[in-house]
This record gives C-alpha cells, sequence and structure tokens, in this order.
C-alpha cells in the first residue's frame, strides 16, 4: 500500500473481505497505512469487537474516521477493477479531496502468495476433492447423459463438504465446473477455461445432455470449495476403450504434468512453463489438440485461492515469476476428434526447491463400464 | 434510451447480453437509438450472423461503428452500476468526447416488465420447481442435518432440470438457496434476503449443519433456474409437530399472501402491498417476529427474472407502481422463537385484474415424520 503511495485501503467486496476477516459481511474494511483495521459493518446485526463500528451506508465513513483519529487519506485505495462504476463514485464523493488508487491488481497479487494457514486450508480443499473423486466410479449408469452424471458427483462433492459457490474474478460464471464428454469437448465457450463445451445458452460451459456413449472420455473439472479456499481438479475416465491417440495423449498430459511440476519452483518465469508443456505436446505431435481445438487455451495452469482464477498463469508471455507458497492449478489436456477430452488437473504449492502435490488421485483414464452396475 | 439522451447502448454484463440476444457471450451489444442492434464478439470462436463482428477488445469498437456507417454516440448508455469501474474507464478511453449514462436503473426497469415469452419460462420454471419441491419429503431421513437435507434438494432440483446457477443482483452471493431450521432461522445474515441463517463464514446464508429435530421447523427457499429465468417458491415443513404459534403464524401467511394476491394488479403502489402485509401482522400480534427477528427485512416481495431480486421491491416506502407482466415473488414468513422459520412464497404474474400465481404447491406445513422411511 505504502508502495503504491496510498495512506488507506477501503475494501468491499466479498472476496477481500474474506480475506481480511475470514467471513463475509456486508459493509467495509479500511486499512490504514500505519495501525490497526477497522471494520465497519451494515449487516449483520449484533457483531461486536473493538475494531468495530456499524454503518447505515458508505457516506458514514468519512466522519468515522474523523471520530476515530486517523487521517483523512489524501491518496485512498480502493478495489476499482471489481467494484461497480457506480459504487466508485460513491466513495469518490466521499473523500472529494482524495484520489482512488486501484488496488485490485495488488491486492490480486498480495493474495496470490498464501500464508501457511491459507496453505493448509487448500490442502484439506484437495484431500476432501480428491476423496469425492474417488466415489465418481460408484454413481455411474450406462446410458445416463453428462447432466445427470455431473447431477451424481456434485452431490458426492457436496456429500464431502464442498460449500458449492464457485468465486471467479471477471465476468466469469460457473456452477460447480465442467463434465466433458465425446464431441461436446471440442464446442469453444465464451469464458476463460482450459476447455469448453456447449453448456446451455444462458451458462454456455461444459455438460450439454449429451449421452455417455461407448468409446467416449468424460472428463469431469469441478471446483474444489470445501474450505472457501478452492483448489481445482480434474480427472478422465472413459466409457469402455477410447482410441489409441487418446491413451497416447493423456500419457503426455501426465509427462506435461510431471515435468511441470519439475520445473515449477520459487524464481521460475512462468511462461518457460508454458512453453515446456507446448514443447512437449509438440515433440509428441499432439500441438494442434493441446488446451482444445476450435478455441485453444493460451496457459496451462493458474493460481488458486478464494477465487478460482488467481494470478500468477502459467500463460503465454507471463513474466510473473513464481514465489513459494502460491499456489497452482497445472491443467495439461487435449481434445481428441471422435472421444472427446483427455487430460489432468492438479493443484500444487510452489516451494523454494520443488513444488508439492496436494490433490493425491491416481492419474490414468478409469474405465467406467468396470464399475457399472 | 432517447428518453435518457443517449444516442446508442452499449452492454456487457451476461444478464443484459442473455437478455438481449438469449445467450451468454463474451464480448458486447451495441443498440444505436435506431436501427438494429450489432454483436461485437470476443468469444466463443466460431458464431456467425450478419449483424454480428468479430473484436479482440472493446477499443476496436469505435472503429467498428465508423466502418459500420454507425454515428459515433455523445450520450452513450453503459452500465455502470454493475461494470467495474476500470471496465468504465476502457470504455470512456474508447469514446473521449462522449458522455456515458449510467443505464442500469433504466435497463432493470425495461427487464421488469416481461414479454409474454419471458412469461412462459417463468411459467416453466414453476412448475419444474414445484415438481421438485413435491418430492422434498421423499429425501427427508429423521437425524440428517440441515446441510445433508439440502443436498438432496438440490440434487431434486437439478434432476427437474434446474441449472444451478443463482444470479443476484449487487453484492448478493447464493448456492442454490436456503434450508433453515430452529434457531438457525433467527440468525442475521449480511445479504439483503427475507430471511438470514449463519450458513458458513465464506457464505453467510441458510443451513449451518443443525440437525433436524423434532419439533423444529425447516423452510426450504431456493431459486428455480429452470429456463434461465429464476421463480421464487418457499414451503414449510415440519419434524413433527409445531407449537400452535408456528401454525397460526403460518396461517397468517398465508392469509396475508392471499390478500396480496387480491391486491396485487397494475396501478397498484408497491408500498401499499407491504403496508398491508405488516397490518395483518399487527393484527394478528406477529409484527415483532414478521420478516425476521434480531434483523427484519422491509419487504415482503420482489421482481423475479434473469436475478433473483429484480424491481420493484414489496417494501417499506417504495413508490413504484406495479405494471402488467411484472412478475413477482411474494414471500412472507415469520421466525418463531423454538421452532425455526414458517411462512411460504410464490411467484405471481401481475395483470391488469388481479394476478396469476405459477407456483402451485400446497401451501400447508407438511410434517416430514409422516414421510419418514
Amino acid at each position: 500500500m505504502l508502495k503504491a503511495g496510498a495512506e488507506g485501503c477501503l475494501l468491499s467486496t466479498s472476496v477481500n473481505l474474506l480475506y481480511m476477516t475470514g467471513q463475509v459481511i456486508n459493509g467495509y474494511v479500511y486499512i490504514p497505512a500505519e495501525g490497526e483495521a477497522w471494520h465497519f459493518i451494515r449487516r449483520p446485526a449484533g457483531m461486536t469487537g473493538t475494531s468495530l463500528r456499524y454503518i447505515r451506508k458508505v457516506e458514514d465513513i468519512p466522519g468515522l474516521l474523523a471520530d476515530l483519529g486517523l487521517t483523512k487519506p489524501s491518496n485512498l485505495m480502493v478495489e476499482s477493477g471489481e467494484m461497480s462504476h457506480m459504487d466508485w463514485l460513491r466513495i469518490q464523493a466521499c473523500f472529494p479531496d482524495a484520489t482512488l488508487l486501484n488496488g485490485t491488481t495488488e491486492l490480486r497479487a498480495v493474495r496470490s502468495v498464501k500464508t501457511d494457514y491459507e496453505c493448509s486450508l487448500l490442502r484439506a480443499s484437495a484431500v476432501a476433492h480428491a476423496k469425492a473423486y474417488a466415489r465418481v466410479p460408484s454413481v455411474f449408469k450406462p446410458g445416463m447423459t453428462d447432466v445427470a452424471f455431473s447431477i451424481e458427483i456434485e452431490r458426492l462433492m457436496r456429500l464431502e463438504g464442498n460449500k458449492g459457490l464457485f468465486r471467479t474474478f471477471g465476468d466469469m460464471e460457473a456452477f460447480f465446473g465442467s463434465v466433458l464428454t465425446g464431441e461436446n469437448a471440442s464446442v469453444a465457450s465464451p469464458y476463460d477455461f482450459a476447455l469448453g463445451g456447449a453448456g446451455d445458452p444462458t451458462n454456455p460451459i461444459g455438460a450439454n445432455g449429451s449421452v455417455l456413449k461407448e468409446g467416449h472420455a468424460v472428463m469431469i473439472d469441478m471446483c474444489g470449495n470445501f474450505t472457501g479456499y478452492l483448489d481445482d481438479m480434474t480427472r478422465t475416465y472413459s466409457i469402455g476403450k477410447l482410441t489409441e491417440k487418446a491413451y497416447k495423449a493423456h500419457q503426455v498430459a501426465i509427462d506435461i504434468e510431471d515435468a511441470i511440476q519439475e520445473a515449477m519452483k520459487a524464481g521460475v518465469v512462468c511462461e518457460t512453463l508454458y512453453d515446456l508443456a507446448v514443447s512437449i505436446a509438440k515433440k509428441a505431435g499432439l500441438d494442434d489438440c493441446f488446451m482444445g481445438t476450435t478455441q485453444q487455451a493460451k496457459f496451462v495452469g493458474h493460481g488458486v485461492g478464494l477465487v478460482i482464477n488467481e494470478p500468477p498463469v502459467l500463460a503465454t508471455r507471463s513474466r510473473d515469476i513464481l514465489q513459494p507458497n502460491m499456489v497452482i492449478a497445472v491443467e495439461p489436456k487435449f481434445v481428441i476428434e471422435g472421444v472427446g477430452a483427455v487430460g489432468l488437473e492438479d493443484t500444487y504449492i510452489v516451494g523454494e526447491t520443488g513444488s508439492e502435490k496436494i490433490t493425491h488421485l491416481e492419474s490414468g483414464i478409469i474405465n467406467l463400464l468396470d464399475y457399472a452396475h
């Protein structure tokens, strides 16, 4: 904050309030550059605390700062990349002499490096996520649709403690994640996910009602919000036997993930990991279907945390440098014509000398027909 | 748009793109005050149409407008109440000579009056919603928690075609809706829902893991997104017998809803319906627990549509006037100490001479123990 020249920071979005206070409130957190943070709360009623004041509206805050003996900031950091323009105008009107600085990038950068406590919450999410995925074959029934399969997997996730909310940054909207099978895997989506899927016109991502057919792959990519912190994890299943190309591509995806895990440590520039992935895909002759066909995602991994898409991104041209306790989901995937999507995704905590996988589950393609009942 | 003095309107949020085009895209819709709308699309790849152009970024739009022979607007309506301040600045930079007008209120007002087609989608959502709720008693098991009960009801909703996404306007976040039982019904929430519930610190609304106990009520209030258009519906169940006060309050809620239905038609001022509700609650001696206890909501109904909280609101001091084809969820509820929440919610289409209920299901409290297996 000081580096950005701000004397205070006023936060109001759910994600940043959760980050600062451990809970979602309706109100604001004011952080002076020096001294303790203050909580200005509209709702819920009945909260108590020494650094807490109730307000009716944001316009009450300048007076409260004066009452509390706090300096009126001449440079105030706010969440300009997330808050609505109208909300921004209201804050500007509250502090007419202040320059409002956009803190969104800084806040996201701060959040991208996790504390050990946050890492423990991500590990707990990952353990529950893997437990739910381990039960996926048990809910498969021959002839079901991708949507019906998704519904049963959502239930498994919820039974393991998934909270359901899928928080994203930016214009993405998602419900739980995606189940992709057959030709639907190659349908382009408007969202910034690794792969697409037609979904539904009102939420065009993932499952679209396709029947799970023999010879097709089914890729499960759901959000692991078991602790408020979201791990990310993908596994591929098959209905019977897939083509040789599909198995080969899946093995290449495993090889890419292994290579990235080996290379992913503090100090590494993100684009080098994307380039590494592309070079392995190219060497295998699979670069034309790496991360999609009709629309290829230009990344192979991304930060996770309170939202599913935190920085940094393992993307082409990303000069971001990995730091210890960044938490990164690595997701090499291929779309194979006539089969669907293959590949996988695991979440890693970046360390000084290597990275720690936190999503532990068999990586190979599991044939659901072996479990059909 | 013309009334607001705008020569064009540039839309970019999911809800308004869905409203204008029937599908979510990543891009913009530009509507000149006269002439056809243009779609400027970033993703998905591969869309075709005569009024469609692909763009890489918003900065491409001014040039495209010129190429298409469209006048550069000097007053441009944008979604200032929804888009981020940074996105607003980018659009302002694209049209440096233009005044950007905040269209959020106008757009929400336009959306609040549904076409007959939109009403048919809301009716379809309501039918599916009622079908799912009719099966609620079948998934109850004695000793289960509110969360476990919620998981099974979510599955029923999904099996009837619920898309899962719960779209809201403003700072609310919700997953599916709420299941409220016992003391948890009186816990205040930061969100602007009719009732609260502790939920979880990361999403403080609704179920909190309470065991469903004999003598407690269970209120189910979930979002009916079966068609992209969201109906809203609440029913109350009991575990065994409740107190006399609870049954009495539930009957008063039914009476309030009936009275509102009778009075709710085109031309009526919204606050009169709220006042009517309060007067009936007061006459019954239940105004101290109407719409909550520790935190009382000051409304008894709200518009629904592409988001769960559309205008108008049947609220204290609301001078909004009902129009034909507004769609309103009416939700009189009481919180009864030692029991939980009772009451109900149904969705209505406002007409010239009355209102049409679209959520048809028994209104009384259903004793789940009669169905336990």
